[in-house]
């Protein structure tokens, strides 16, 4: 059995704690918090410690999964934390991606141990698709439609609005652009033609409704460049029918073949997710495996969904897999 | 620069061609043919060579990229061209994967060489889907469909009928099936209830249309088990209508995550293709590159989709890769 702990417990940590419970090779050892642990209700009978104790469990873990935030949490936590564990992370800023490897990096040839960066499902997943789309039709081009699902930053981003009390902002992808990608059309799509956003907003009592939408939409880099529709509702209508944290999207390659490039093919992998942490809480499970057994092998080092052979994140034998799914 | 050499100049060959043509990083520098080198007529300037001289060519060619049949040549062919190259083949009957794995892996490892089979797209990208689906989504289920596509098998059984000069069988996958999977029912599906087939058949003048009908219907293993269509046409229309060798399909993955198991996903893998052949030689050419470097790296043996890291197959460096598309 694979001695698995979580360090971080909002829905992320709850998801790897449930697919660590599923997951047939894997043992749920501890759980690390910053919060006083006796101030965790946990949903399974696993340990709870302050973070601090961290370094005493160094040998009774044989992977962490690293469920902090990105922006502030990731960037110190992982190469922190792969000091004493091999890791995995779910790490979302693209643009920091190249500086967060080179640092869990470092820190894993020192430490001996695997560091597994940027797993889920965008990066990860989709991520995955991109590059392989591009190596099996190089002469083509790449689409990725997110949704339909709940943008946390955008639905943060109307909270901060004078006058809101609480919403929801849901990122659509437009119909008509998803059917000339999936006939071969190769579209250029601006932002505006991809997606529209729809926000569900509870005003405070006397609030100016008009003023509020007029933010919403209107605002620099979260709204102004899409079509967004902006509904009042009351918080018993949002708790009521927007509690769920559903996304999920899409990724094309449209590309050619044949000397002439006059041959047409579409590849689509495309996500239907009833809830977005549970799902990425499954993936980073799965490469949870495979740092542990990179690891095992000797190996060290910062890894990505990229340079993992994917034989590794499935619990069964390469000898099975070869009979039963290739 | 890649040097690639062809073995079999059939579609499949004809698509690497084309493939190795166009990739960026890869010359094509030889073509091998079992056929007299002077009937072989090449859509490109590459030399072309009998089979018998492959040996004389061994230095000059960094990958293989074999393109025979799965029931006659490769069971031969890869694991004679694997004591000479790193090579790569399409082989495609499952059921004996294993088997030609082994051959291939013992050759290999003698000549210190790098044997990827069975690649494609399923064999190939779609055994991908499958095992990553299981992986993410260990409770679950998976579905894989084919079509709308051509069956050369299928075709093939209807020539073989008396009184059929010329035929072609479309593999279709059953709409509500679909739907029904789409939709996370998680169905339990006959074979007839995934895919029916349609036919178009030139009949010889004067043949019994009836009982041609009948015995394609009636045919076991191939018809019997699914709703089939029949269309009788003339050699012009088939010739006109039904040349191309379109092709494609669906993996599924529909699983729940949550500790009750509450929570729904679906993970779809779409391939619409004009051309199964130049589609999977497109896969052949990608993993070519990954034969090469794993060797270069000092690797050995047999491989499948499953053991290679994606980085592998992209031209791009893992740095760039990290930084454009994770």
């Amino acid at each position: 059995m694979i001695r698995v702990g979580i360090a971080g417990y909002g829905n992320l940590g709850r998801g790897v704690e449930s697919a660590v419970t599923h997951a047939q090779d894997m043992e749920l050892v501890a759980l690390f918090t910053r919060r006083n642990p006796e101030n965790v209700k946990t949903m399974t009978d696993v340990p709870v410690y302050s973070m601090d104790k961290a370094a005493e469990m160094a040998d009774k873990i044989d992977v962490l999964v690293i469920c902090g935030g990105s922006a502030n949490d990731l960037p110190k936590q992982t190469p922190e934390l792969a000091k004493l564990f091999n890791v995995v992370d779910s790490f979302d800023t693209h643009a920091k991606i190249p500086e967060h490897f080179a640092n869990v990096d470092t820190v894993c040839k020192q430490s001996g141990k695997i560091g597994v960066i940027s797993v889920g499902w965008d990066p990860g997943l989709f991520s995955l698709n991109r590059l392989m789309g591009q190596a099996v039709l190089p002469n083509g081009n790449d689409y990725t439609f997110w949704g339909k699902g709940v943008s946390q930053g955008h639905s943060d981003a109307i909270r901060r609005i004078d006058g809101v009390l609480d919403a929801r902002q849901y990122t659509i992808p437009v119909e008509s652009a998803l059917e000339k990608v999936r006939n071969g059309e190769n579209p250029t799509l601006s932002t505006r033609e991809k997606h529209t956003r729809e926000c569900f907003v509870v005003a405070a009592e006397g609030a100016d409704l008009k003023a509020i939408e007029e933010a919403i939409v209107t605002m620099p880099n979260y709204f102004a460049d899409y079509d967004t529709t902006v509904h009042f509702i009351s918080q018993e209508e949002l708790d009521r029918d927007h509690k769920g944290i559903p996304h999920g999207g899409m990724v094309f390659r449209s590309g050619t073949t044949g000397l002439d490039n006059g041959t047409k093919h579409i590849i689509e992998y495309k996500l239907n997710l009833e809830s977005n942490p549970e799902f990425t809480a499954g993936v980073l499970t799965a490469y949870a495996r495979a740092a542990y057994r990179l690891n095992k092998e000797g190996q060290s080092g910062c890894r990505t969904i990229f340079d993992i052979a994917p034989a590794y994140i499935h619990p069964e034998t390469p000898d099975v897999l070869r009979a039963k799914l290739l």
